[in-house]
């Protein structure tokens, strides 16, 4: 059981977004701080600007800024809207074809487990993953130093 | 976010033998019963064999049987042992090569969700699942007699 690599990413973009000076940078610095491909990213980004979680800035230099203030983001939020889908198993889904659905009691039960995995997410917000913000942005930047340090070896 | 296969087969497969009568079967009847792969039933089986949920029956008819009681077959338990794993994100893998990691909370609050998760699950047995055992073999049966229907319209 894991999440995407899309709602990975997303988080790692806002944490990303709510350290950065001003809460904005681009998707390409983003890239280098984290190391993990501008592709992926860019996806991640437009996911996250048709979401209404960050903004476009257009104009001398663009990039992207946070649209919210981070304790107005709230995790299980953030991943309800990236995940395709929590469709545990087969009964969960449109197409289910499980015999015994009508009277079984499993889907019940994992949907109260997936309640209480949400009420965690839902009480928590991108102010709670910003609290050590300094810390963060330490690292981001030894990220970003690590890229440069690589392009410039390949250079030489 | 979803469960594989094997976990949703293997608590079908729980189930079905915990509706039978002695609480024995086939890998063949509870395939027909689903209405799903016996190849794919195989696996599970031999799964959950080695992992002591059940037994294999040698002799007259062979099958298979549950090896403890319905109660004492933990929900939560059966999913760990059944899933590959439960690394939500990256940070939860051992080749995680994320940067923030020292300093990110992201990895504290999943975990506490999925703990939650967990909870739930590790308060219902299988014995919560056959509350309604007379309704499940109805349906299982049906579902035999469904495939046992396909076959001979095949054959006429």
């Amino acid at each position: 059981m894991h999440l995407t690599l899309h709602s990975d990413y997303a988080l790692r973009v806002l944490i990303a977004l709510g350290v950065a000076d001003d809460r904005r940078s681009t998707i390409g610095s983003i890239a280098a701080q984290y190391g993990i491909s501008r592709n992926h990213l860019m996806k991640v980004c437009h996911r996250l600007q048709r979401l209404g979680y960050v903004e476009g800035i257009r104009g001398k230099g663009g990039g992207l800024r946070l649209a919210h203030e981070p304790d107005a983001i709230r995790l299980g939020t953030v991943l309800r809207a990236m995940e395709p889908n929590f469709e545990l198993i087969e009964c969960f889904t449109a197409t289910n074809r499980c015999v015994i659905t009508q009277a079984c009691r499993l889907r019940g039960i994992l949907g109260e487990a997936l309640a209480e995995f949400f009420k965690v997410l839902d009480r928590h917000t991108l102010a709670d993953l910003l609290g050590n913000a300094p810390e963060l942005a330490v690292l981001l930047d030894a990220g970003t130093i690590r890229v440069r340090r690589r392009g410039a070896e390949r250079e030489t």
